[in-house]
C-alpha cells in the first residue's frame, strides 16, 4: 500500500530547466535525495519518504530571469525561463506533528536552489493531527466580541499616535478620548514594547484604570492590545500581568518572536494574542521570492494567533487589493489545516472601503482599524468612530457611503476630507 | 544635550521620491512619525524620540524599478529610480533591550512602504547594553573544539544522508563509518528531528552509544548535532536528554523556531547550539528585499547560537564567493555588537576551497562541512576525510592542494574527481 502524504505544499516556479526535472530536484532536497545519489537511498527508503509530485500547471514564460544567478542547463545560451505552479507532497512520518520542521520541509533550502529564477510558496496543507497538537487560535472574532461586549459587526479599531515617545499617562490620556468616542479596541504601535520612556507595567496600570472605569461606568470593556513581544519569560510574565489588571489582549510581533515562541505564549495565553504581521514584506513584497499569506495563516493559526494582520482594501502600502481580500479570506476560511482566525483590516481605511471588503466577503467578522479615518476626521473623533460603524451598517445591508451621504453628517464629512484623496 | 542615537540601521533603497524625503518617510514610519502630521508628536517628542539620519550616499541609478508596485512622485511620467545606501539611528529610549523590538524597529513595516521599489537592510549595531542583557553565544569555536578534543585547526564534519528516512539504528551505523574515517563533527539533516521512523530519544540513544564507545577507547569525541527544533518545551526536554546521554551539541533550525525561542533555549543550554539557517534564501536571494547576513549574525549571536551556516565559496547554491566571503567574515569578526560565532561552511566544499578561504580570511576558526566531497572520495571515506585535513594544513602554509598532489595521493585522487566538476 502506497504511503499516505498528507502534507502539501503548492510553489510559483520560474527556471529555465525542464520543469519535471526542476520539481523533482525540489522533491528531492526536501526528502530523502541530494544533489548525488546517496548510497542509503534505497528504494524502500524511497517508496516510503521521498516526496512526490502531485501537480505541474504551466502558466507563463520570460526571456528575463526574475531573480539573478540562476542557472541554465548547460550548454543553453538563449534559455526561456518556464514559470509553473507546482504541488509536492510529504507523508507525515518525514515531519511528525512540528511546526518547525513542518516549515524546514517545505521551505528550507529550496529557496537557495540555483536551477530557480523564482521560487514562492504559495499554500500548505496539513493533516488534522496538527489541530490536535496544537489547540492554535483561542478566542477568534466571536470570543474577542464577547470580551468587548458588542454585536456581531466588525471591531472597530485605532493605534496610539505617535506610535513611540508618550509615557503611560499620555497613552492613558489618549485611550480616555478614544473610548469616549465609542472606539472598540486600541492597540500599541509594534514600536511601542517596554522601554524606558513608557515601562509595560506602568503603561498597563495607566491604561487600565481608564478602561476599567469606563467599563464600570458605561458596561462597555474596550479591548487595548499591550505588546508584549520580547523574551519568552518576559512574555509570559507580561501576560500575567495584563491578566491581573484586567487587561483583555496581548499582542505579539508574530516574525520576531517566532513560531515556537508564540506557540510557547499561547500554551499559557488566556486572553486573545493579537499577531502584528510587521516584516510581513520580506515574505510578500517580491513577487519571485517569499511566503505568500495563505502559508503564514496556517502557521500562526496554529501557533495560537486569534488576529492577524491582513492589511485592506486601497491601501496606503503597495499591496493590491486582490492580494489583500486573498488574506481576508484566508483568514475567514481557511483551507490548509489552520484555524479561522480574525483579520486584521487596516492602512488608509475609512468609512468608504467597508462596502467592498463587505461585498468581498459577505462577513463582518473582522476588525477594521482606521487611524486619520478617524482621528482626522472634522467632525472630531466621536464623528469618525459614527462615520465608520454606519458605513459598515450601510455596508452590511448593500448600501455604499454615497447611499448614505445625504441622511448622515459623519458619513458627509468624511466624504468631504477623504473622498478625494 | 541631544538623546545619543546608539542603534544604527544602514539600508540599500530604491525610489524615485527624492532620495532625502525618502529617508525621512522611513525615519518618520519607524519611530515617531506617521504618514499625517499627529497632533501629540510635539518638538520635544520628536527631539527625544524621532529617528535621525546619519548619512545617504548615491549608489546608482535605473529606470526599471527593481520591485513591482513602487509608488511614483505625482506627476512625474519617465521616472528614474536612485539607489542609495541610507543610515538611519535611533536612541535606546524608543526600543529598550529586546530582540524582537529590536526588529520591529529596523525592519518593521519598511519594506511594504510603497515610495520604494527596493529596500534591503545590510546591517545593523547595537548598544553593549544588549550584550549585557543577552548572554549569547556560550562556547564558540575554541569551546568547541574543546569539547571534541582536537587541535587549532578547521572542524571538520558531514551530514547524515540521505537526509531523512534513515532508522535510529542505520544511523548510528553511518555515524561509527564516519567516525572510524576521522571526522570531528556529524550533523543532523535539518529536515531530520522527532519523527516517526527516527524518534528523537532513540536517535540518540544510539548515536550516543557509537560515539560514548569511541571516546572511550580513542580519546577523541566526535560531535553529534541534534536537531532537536520544534516547541519550547519540547526542545528544553530534548537537550537534556542529550545532555544525560553525553552529547555534545544541539542543532535548531534558526528561522523557524525564531529569535525568542532561541534565545530561551540558550537560557537552559549546556551545549553548544549549532545555527540552521534553512529558509534563509527568503531573505538573500533578491537583491531589492531582504536583509544582509550581517544583521541575521547580530540578532542570532546575541539570542546564543554558537556556529552558524554561511555557505561556502564555489557552492552549489546560487550565493557569490564574495557574499559568502563577507558572511564568514561577520561570524569570525562581527560589527554589529553581536558576539563572534563558528562559521559552518558548506555545500560543494572539498579540499580545494581549503586554500582560497584560508587566504581570504586567515583564520582556521570555522567548521568545514563536506559531503560528496568526502563520502564520494575514490579511496574511501578515510582518504576523504584525510584530503580535507592535508587541504586545510597546506593551505594554512599558503599551499594549494595542486602544490600538494604528488606528496599526497588522497589529494592527487581528489583532484581527479572533482577537480574539472
Amino acid at each position: 500500500m502506497p504511503t499516505p502524504r498528507p502534507i502539501r505544499a503548492t510553489y510559483l516556479i520560474e527556471t529555465a530547466f525542464p520543469l519535471e526535472q526542476a520539481t523533482e530536484m525540489m522533491a528531492g532536497e526536501q526528502s530523502s535525495g541530494t544533489f548525488v545519489k546517496t548510497p542509503g537511498e534505497t528504494d524502500e527508503l524511497k517508496e516510503k519518504h521521498a516526496a512526490h509530485i502531485e501537480g505541474i500547471e504551466v502558466v507563463g514564460e520570460t526571456n528575463q530571469p526574475s531573480l539573478p544567478k540562476a542557472r541554465v542547463p548547460k550548454g543553453v545560451t538563449n534559455p526561456t525561463y518556464q514559470q509553473a505552479k507546482v504541488t509536492l507532497s510529504w507523508p507525515l512520518e518525514n515531519v511528525g506533528v512540528n511546526l518547525s520542521n513542518l516549515m524546514a520541509t517545505v521551505a528550507g533550502n529550496l529557496f537557495e536552489l540555483a536551477p530557480f529564477s523564482a521560487l514562492k510558496l504559495l499554500e500548505i496543507t496539513v493533516p488534522a493531527d496538527y489541530q490536535k497538537a496544537y489547540p492554535g487560535t483561542q478566542f477568534g472574532t466571536a470570543g474577542t466580541r464577547e470580551l468587548i461586549g458588542m454585536d456581531d459587526r466588525p471591531i472597530i479599531g485605532t493605534i496610539i499616535k505617535p506610535s513611540v515617545g508618550l509615557s503611560p499617562e499620555q497613552t492613558a490620556r489618549q485611550v480616555e478620548t478614544l473610548i469616549e468616542a465609542g472606539l472598540d479596541f486600541i492597540k500599541d504601535d509594534e514600536l511601542m514594547g517596554d522601554s524606558p520612556h513608557s515601562p509595560f507595567e506602568q503603561r498597563v496600570d495607566a491604561v487600565m484604570k481608564v478602561i476599567n472605569r469606563y467599563a464600570d461606568r458605561h458596561g462597555k470593556k474596550s479591548m487595548f492590545a499591550f505588546n508584549l513581544s520580547g523574551d519568552i519569560d518576559d512574555m509570559l510574565r507580561r501576560h500575567d500581568y495584563v491578566l491581573k489588571q484586567g487587561g483583555t489582549c496581548v499582542m505579539v510581533s508574530l516574525n520576531w518572536v517566532g513560531i515556537s515562541g508564540v506557540a510557547k505564549l499561547r500554551q499559557h495565553c488566556q486572553l486573545p494574542i493579537h499577531g502584528h504581521r510587521n516584516g510581513w514584506g520580506l515574505y510578500s513584497r517580491s513577487e519571485a521570492i517569499g511566503l505568500d499569506f495563505p502559508v503564514y495563516q496556517t502557521i500562526f493559526s496554529l501557533a495560537g494567533a486569534d488576529h492577524i494582520h491582513t492589511n485592506g482594501i486601497r491601501n496606503k502600502f503597495c499591496e493590491t487589493d486582490e492580494s489583500v481580500l486573498r488574506s481576508i479570506k484566508s483568514c475567514l476560511n481557511p483551507t490548509g489545516g489552520g484555524y479561522p482566525v480574525t483579520p486584521v483590516i487596516s492602512s488608509g481605511q475609512w468609512a468608504e472601503q467597508a462596502h467592498d471588503t463587505y461585498q468581498a466577503m459577505q462577513s463582518a467578522d473582522l476588525m477594521y482599524l482606521c487611524g486619520g479615518g478617524i482621528t482626522g476626521h472634522p467632525g472630531g473623533l466621536a464623528a469618525g468612530v459614527r462615520s465608520i460603524q454606519l458605513g459598515w451598517e450601510g455596508a452590511m445591508k448593500g448600501q455604499t457611503i454615497y447611499d448614505l451621504q445625504d441622511q448622515h453628517p459623519e458619513i458627509q464629512q468624511a466624504i468631504e476630507l477623504y473622498g478625494n484623496k
